[in-house]
């Protein structure tokens, strides 16, 4: 298989975006890879996760493609949960170093918004094992909820230790443009914000947000060197878990994880110390936790006295979340694993908004619902 | 890209299965096409429609991969309305012939009739352009009917060559023991079913069911002979197009349909006058008269008379859905283009229900919505 580069990048703002619909976010982000990478793509990888629920709009490869001119083309909408992104990301990748097809889009997208916060809730529990978990009343809030109780019971990592990790969201994100927030959070906020399931409270959550983020692939060899250094797709990794969390072996880590991770590392010919910026899954602020364990940037069970001691903050040994993660930045579940990607890239140019210096190696995590699907892609800067 | 071959097959019953759920019909397909083929898939492509709106289920790679003791391998939900099968399989196919994977299992699944039919029409609507089709009360029926009438007034075709369509996939279903009717019906019930949308009527319409198709993709090279002759892909083609009616430069073909048509007759280097045996992608009486002129079949505005003629019956030129199709075989949305495979695959072997003799290039055609993607697939016996 052929290397790939990400030619072009797109993202629109994340947030509460009343006057911008599914298509007109998909439109903005995707034109701006296309721009960006000055080539045409020849098929459109759509991630989405919920837009029939969402939107009452599905068939979105199609619907997607037309709305920005591209209706010939082929079309393909990924689905895994909050994944999404992560997972069309791999398939365009793997497209382009198959040979199906020379440039790629892959553009993710969600509009959450426009749904009252009730069946938000419910729109939340079709990721998990509906049979068993959802109609049992376990939304995604209270299984990430055990989790927290075990990484807790397992190691003594504290409430406060989890509660850093919003607070380090926030404050990554304050000179992110695109970001939903940019206000900063104090831990006593994190700590007596209103409850959701014990021990997370309202501020340990990402939001709902609308948003969008594309990058446009093609093989690296021929790629154009424009003024911005090319980026390439160094490794990719997936892989799944039984979703229904009283199946697993472990809820102190997402084996899932573990393995993609292991499979991206192994392909880029690289390991965990070498990586020098991470995009990871925090959806809930036990996750940044349990990404950086799955990851091997600290060892198991030591993520909480890791964070809280700054260890994935700018200064610290593995930068994480420059962006301000799903916390801060925001949370449309298509687009996550797609602007984690778009992220990445911009700290590997040197562009990012909030820049680790001399970054040439980054990774991206993306994770579906509480660890049943898991995406990392390595990224390197190529000179 | 390397040669690809379907090493094992599995298919459910189709029809109204209300001891049976979404993941055991995947199961039971799934693990037919990996007992066929004795080898371990290392990727999971999974076809699927609506799952969040008819079982409140979503993340269905991650689920249904569980459920058949795989829940560690990669698995990617494809979502492109009733042509879910068709992409997925394409999805599938590339990732063999481009090097992803060795050996994946595809498999299309739906569970459609848990509904209340009232839903039903809503779910048909997230399949069209819902901002302007959909809301306007145009669901998939209505659109078919547009269609049904420009090719009535363009060409001539008249009601009861329309209705032809349904008497013959009836006739075709009569002897396949997974088909969701087995009852021949006489043009005359068709005439004078109850309305749907003029002139389309209840016998017009493929049924809303439940079931799930599987194939198990391999390199060709070095596939294992069996007692069973070896089947190639040997062409595959996608193209997309507008959803909206409204923005289509003609109603009476579908543009995109002819489009991957042609990239497959291009691939596997033949042409429409080659191809013995066809799975078309009949969700209306009406297409399958519209699929045999995109396909080449017949001449643009002759369908209507063919099929009256019986061109594409058993004894015709063209035997065209010997299983029963969408009509008569049934139609869970996202098994539709998986079964199409398994079908020609067991017509090239030379083991279907309802035998074209000595066929050795069948085709499968697959549709989404009304004509927003459409994928096509052409299979070759191997020696």
């Amino acid at each position: 298989m052929r290397d790939v580069a990400v030619l072009g990048i797109g993202q629109t703002k994340f947030g509460e975006l009343w006057d911008k619909s599914l298509r007109d976010l998909f439109a903005e982000a995707s034109l701006q890879a296309i721009d960006e990478a000055s080539v045409q793509p020849q098929a459109i990888y759509v991630a989405n996760a919920g837009g029939g629920l969402y939107n009452g709009q599905q068939h979105l490869g199609a619907l997607l493609a037309d709305h920005i001119g591209l209706s010939s083309l082929e079309a393909i909408r990924i689905e895994a949960a909050d994944a999404s992104g992560g997972v069309a990301l791999r398939q365009g990748w793997a497209a382009v170093a198959g040979g199906l097809a020379d440039y790629v889009l892959v553009t993710g997208v969600e509009k959450m918004t426009d749904l009252e916060s009730d069946y938000q809730g419910y729109v939340q529990t079709t990721f998990t094992d509906q049979d068993v978990e959802g109609f049992s009343g376990l939304n995604l809030t209270a299984l990430y909820a055990l989790v927290a109780h075990q990484h807790m019971a397992a190691f003594g990592t504290t409430r406060e230790q989890i509660a850093a990790a919003t607070v380090q969201a926030h404050a990554h994100a304050r000179k992110n443009p695109l970001a939903q927030f940019n206000n900063a959070v104090k831990l006593e906020s994190v700590l007596n914000a209103a409850a959701l399931a014990s021990p997370l409270r309202m501020l340990d959550g990402a939001p709902a947000s609308d948003g969008a983020a594309a990058v446009l692939l093609g093989p690296l060899d021929g790629a154009r060197k424009g003024r911005l250094p090319l980026v390439r797709i160094a490794g990719s990794g997936q892989a799944g878990d039984v979703i229904a969390l009283h199946n697993r072996r472990t809820l102190t880590g997402f084996p899932a994880a573990e393995r993609a991770a292991a499979a991206a590392y192994k392909q880029a010919g690289v390991s965990s110390s070498d990586i020098q910026v991470a995009e990871v899954h925090d959806a809930y602020s036990i996750a940044l936790l349990i990404a950086l364990e799955d990851l091997g940037f600290v060892a198991r069970g030591q993520a909480g006295a890791a964070v809280a001691e700054g260890v994935a903050g700018m200064a610290g040994r593995i930068p994480t979340n420059p962006s301000g993660g799903l916390k801060a930045q925001g949370a449309p579940l298509g687009a996550i694993g797609v602007a984690q990607a778009v992220e990445i890239v911009r700290q590997l140019r040197g562009t990012a908004s909030n820049q680790v210096a001399n970054a040439r190696l980054g990774l991206s995590h993306n994770v579906g619902g509480v660890g049943g699907t898991a995406v990392v892609h390595i990224f390197s800067k190529e000179d």
